[in-house]
């Protein structure tokens, strides 16, 4: 065991709280002395205790003198939990191994600083990239007071989105279902277009067989056409916000609102996807996903607003000039001006193909 | 090394001559005496000879009372060349050992069961399903007398084959294109329909590094609207066949003819997949290479006539409406009638991802 494989530990630890951190990061932890393993943490939720402070408590007496390992740089200010650099400081802890900065470049580096005029030996920098990998919600977030966009689409190997009549159940199989129930757990709001309220009066939840957390429902309806009876209206189980324009009659807002949904409005009589993800981001909204339909995806995709793109690709083949594609609207007219992307992962899921993939220098 | 090892070398063998045995199958030889490879060979192509004639051949002396390892089942009759049967006997070979029967139904057994009355051991059915689907076209092909059909697609990530204004060029990447090319060698002709050659005038040639065999260039163009100035009519590199109907004008059959084109008029005033297939098969046409467009896709789709499908998605996104898709026409209007598919191979190549994938029950 060396460095690397103790810090890639503390990141398995982190990355178990996948959906349950939010707006905080997901941090691990890792104390070793005379090369064992004294102390585990991770943060659970925000507001409760940092990562360090469960690995040091399990470590008790045995931290003196220990090397602590942890996936973000402890902070050391004052928030809803004391400093972590005091209570390392305090502990007696001789070695600290961060993998990553903090974030925010108002405080990057004061924690370190603080262990270091502590005389306590501070590394920077192992399993770095994988760090901020797990956490490229929270470095987005933090960086651009906006959401991380993920947009799913589901289409047959030929890219239809739906036959040529619009039936769209099921092109893709349960596994692939399931896991895009998984991606609803791990983010903080869905988003959908009024037209798929419309056609398919979808309830937005997360169905997965541990419970899952619902993330809000966000809807854009410029004209507020949301029916009262549908349900996401209906069912209370989640948050639902309307995004709607000054186009959205005064009685109908009434309506929603009484009924328990909150609406939005932007202050023109379109909703921008730029100014959406601000409004969203000041909200406290950290990571959206986006589960189109195929007009709500080529707004996000002419505004350049998706951070990550999944695509689960069914092995059929519908065919048909009419059957739609995934991004409707108007697209790009030249090869040379489609967005380009990295594929970072494609795996099997179930009879389907995942492909996850990232807009190039994004 | 045991039976399935040396199998495995007499596939490896065979499977690197792919392109060029057409219309015989691909078949390796591997003679093993006191645990020694003494004899390896290939079928090399059609009219020379069989890979066993090679293997015993290197053998010499050795050969008696050896083990002969062959990918199919030897011969028992007189075809271009002496049975291979005659020759195991003859060499003093003690145990054959065959991957899987000649595809035949007529002859299949007939080599082994002379082989057995000669009082040699015989073992058939070691790596069979790799065997068969070394060579499924050649087994395709002798069981329906059509050719085995493979339709390439080339997409962005999101389905479209061009973008709104028509641009194609270049959707994927460099790699993925000379994988094509290699797939043009291997194939016996390659299709196209009259949109695309009156769209992109290709020249449908095979062009590797190390030469490659160029395939028969089959045209569907119902009325004859082949420009007599296209590349496919002006190149030589390869046969050029335009399939038309009885609404081909007799003035533009002569022209082309005597440009060296060869017309092939089928009997209605459309040209039928099942019929079309038919009429390659008695022209010995084995395997057969759509490269589209979306039109003639749709065509082989809705004929249930695709043997094998390989797409290449490029990581972009194109978007848009009007931007077409691989397979245009009718398409199917229920999911549940979609084309159901196994996936075969999934794997990047270059930027891109080429996958592979049979129709079930195919």
């Amino acid at each position: 065991m060396n460095d690397v494989s103790y810090m890639h530990l503390a990141l398995q630890l982190a990355e178990r709280t996948k959906g349950q951190t939010s707006p905080n990061p997901m941090v691990g932890s890792v104390v070793v002395k005379n090369g064992e393993i004294v102390g585990m943490g991770a943060h659970l939720k925000a507001g409760t205790e940092h990562a360090e402070v469960h690995a040091i408590k399990m470590a008790g007496e045995k931290a003196k003198e220990a090397t602590i390992y942890v996936t973000l740089e402890p902070c050391s200010h004052h928030g809803k939990t004391p400093p972590c650099t005091d209570l390392i400081i305090k502990n007696g802890i001789k070695r600290v191994v961060i993998a990553t900065l903090d974030p925010n470049p108002l405080v990057a580096g004061s924690g370190i600083e603080k262990l270091r005029e502590a005389n306590i030996e501070v590394e920077v920098g192992v399993l770095e990239q994988e760090a901020r990998e797990l956490n490229k919600v929270f470095f987005h977030f933090i960086s651009n007071c906006t959401p991380f966009v993920t947009l799913k689409t589901a289409t047959s190997l030929d890219g239809k989105i739906a036959t040529s009549t619009g039936q769209s159940k099921w092109i893709t199989g349960d596994a692939a279902r399931t896991d895009v129930h998984q991606l609803r757990h791990e983010h903080d709001a869905i988003l959908v277009g009024i037209g798929t309220v419309l056609a398919d009066n979808p309830t937005l939840t997360t169905r997965i067989e541990t419970g899952g957390k619902n993330p809000i429902r966000i809807i854009l309806d410029r004209t507020l056409r949301t029916p009262l009876d549908s349900n996401i209206v209906i069912n209370k189980e989640a948050e639902t916000w309307v995004v709607t324009s000054v186009q959205a009659p005064k009685t109908k807002q009434d309506e929603l609102e009484k009924l328990g949904v909150k609406v939005v409005k932007v202050a023109h009589d379109k909703i921008k996807i730029k100014d959406l993800l601000q409004i969203l981001g000041k909200k406290g909204i950290t990571s959206l996903f986006v589960e189109g339909g195929s007009a709500v995806n080529d707004s996000f995709l002419r505004a350049h607003a998706i951070n990550e793109l999944i695509t689960y690709i069914a092995p059929k083949l519908i065919g048909g000039k009419e059957a739609p594609t995934s991004f409707s609207g108007i697209g790009f007219s030249k090869i040379e001006n489609a967005l380009p992307l990295t594929i970072k992962e494609v795996k099997q899921i179930g009879d389907d193909i995942k492909i996850v993939s990232v807009p190039k220098g994004g």
